[in-house]
């Protein structure tokens, strides 16, 4: 089965990143046969600055590789290495009504909330099919909030099919866990909110943004409620499951602080991430070994992607040149 | 200067066609820099078969060459052969809003008319200021109702280069005559009336066809008037000043019947069109020689395209491996 996933280089990953999707796509290289790519065009409608987002483009590599990411397992690569996913998108767009966009759970939200959408916000499921299609992906990791998108790339594929002939295999969404991640402020953890904690923050920055969580008034002495806590959601993430159970005890109990428990996250967190600050220090030296990581992710990708072109276009009527 | 233009192939080319754009765009390869693309990309919006839109793309081709197109002088090539303008339209989305989407003249007719519109009809003017701006156009040829499209592309141009940098240079409008051109019925001649009079039909049919052309009921005996004539309108643009002159007197005088017009139109158009009958076979007899210039149209257009293409993803932060 090819799993396919984006990840969109639109800021410093964090542990909502992490724990909701970076986790599951490491895992997922050793049962399947993996395509992430870096979704950069995606991030062109957020991010306004270049040098701003080449850095992001490397730093989602960087990050990937660090977190065990196999090169050899995974095909990695830039989104803007396949330029065709930008053809296929408007190919989709002549099969595709406005409609189905409008219908967008995305879009509405921007509209409730008052926003100027843009052409490229309100357009991206287009692309997204794109890139989904392009591979002829089998499963596609997402949370509920993003199983619309799939749905839409499904009723994309089936009009490109019904118009013209069979091409595109039908994607499905693999459904993960989707745990919780709360922000230091309690709410869910997001750039946008700035509550994140990022993934390899320096040592002391990641001790003090632990230490500040959210967390409610209730005296030590006092019993809490492990299931309302911000520190025991990150825990229960970041700890082995006896322990967890054994904190949610204490909790009960009372006679702990929520002090406690965070300098066991902090620790929890040098562990996971803080240990392997070396090893991205590493790959950021090494750049020209990302980039053949890239490369060679991408003619992989790419080739592919050439292969169910060829097929979109000769179905479709589009006749080029040999390329 | 460099001029751009591009053709859909949605249609066999008739009168309309040639008096309102390819006479132009035929005259104009002897003053600038011409870049003449078939817009087959576009075409996919409302052309949905394959084989159809294939023989479409090369006839637009065998006309242009049949109809005194020069490929030393003009650089005539196929959409699809430099996909890249697909890419930069995505990015071009990513700084314009929907509401310009939202204001085009031919949108809004055809939410007016009450059509169901796909994505492609409504971003379709995203794509055309990519063709635009991706060769660097100085000039536009086209009619006052298109006027707008130039208009947004400026916009789009101007999006673009206060976000990033100045990348795009500013095309303008070439504001040509634009005759009216009646069709067979007295409406504007347009494949979407079935009322065209096409530009290589047989001998045969073409006289039946344009000794068809509606006109008034004015006896032959009486004055008529040229300005409000069907006949005269295309015998207008057919026929050299003098003879145009003449006839006009012969209306207002009376004693002439609209047959006389209507045969001496058979005459012009077989001059003008069915003379080159030949011409046209023979290049359809020669695909791998259309097949030959259109390569080369995209291989000299996709260079400038490809090079204003690394400059727009400089500007933006977009990171490719070296293609």
């Amino acid at each position: 089965m090819r799993v396919l996933s984006g990840i969109q280089p639109s800021g410093t990953l964090h542990l909502g990143n992490y724990f909701g999707a970076i986790r599951q796509h490491i895992a997922l290289q050793d049962e399947h046969e993996c395509f992430y790519f870096i979704a950069n065009y995606h991030s062109l409608t957020t991010v306004h600055d270049a040098d701003r987002l080449r850095a992001l483009t490397r730093d989602v590599a960087v990050d990937y590789l660090t977190l065990g990411l196999d090169p050899n397992k995974a095909t990695l690569f830039r989104q803007s290495d396949v330029p065709e996913v930008t053809e296929l998108a408007w190919i989709l767009s002549t099969v595709t009504g406005k409609g189905l966009l409008e219908r967008a759970h995305s879009f509405k939200d921007k509209v409730a909330k008052g926003l100027a959408v843009s052409m490229g916000l309100f357009s991206y499921p287009l692309l997204m099919a794109a890139d989904i299609l392009i591979y002829r992906s089998d499963l596609v990791p997402v949370g509920k909030d993003q199983e619309q998108h799939i749905e839409m790339t499904q009723d994309m594929a089936g009009y490109f099919n019904n118009t013209y002939r069979e091409v595109f295999r039908r994607p499905e969404p693999l459904l993960g866990e989707t745990p919780v991640v709360p922000g230091i402020d309690g709410q869910k953890m997001s750039k946008s909110y700035g509550n994140t904690i990022d993934l390899f923050m320096p040592a002391k920055q990641a001790k003090k943004r632990i230490m500040s969580i959210k967390t409610d008034s209730t005296p030590v002495e006092e019993p809490k409620d492990p299931e309302h806590c911000n520190v025991f959601a990150l825990l229960r993430l970041m700890a082995p499951a006896e322990e967890v159970a054994q904190w949610a005890e204490r909790y009960r109990a009372g006679g702990m602080g929520y002090g406690e428990v965070k300098k066991r996250l902090v620790e929890l967190y040098e562990e996971q991430f803080g240990s392997k600050r070396g090893t991205r220090d590493e790959w950021l030296a090494r750049p020209a070994d990302v980039e053949d990581v890239l490369a060679a992710g991408a003619a992989k990708a790419r080739a592919e992607a050439q292969a169910v072109m060829a097929d979109v276009r000769d179905a479709c009527g589009i006749v080029t040149a040999t390329r």
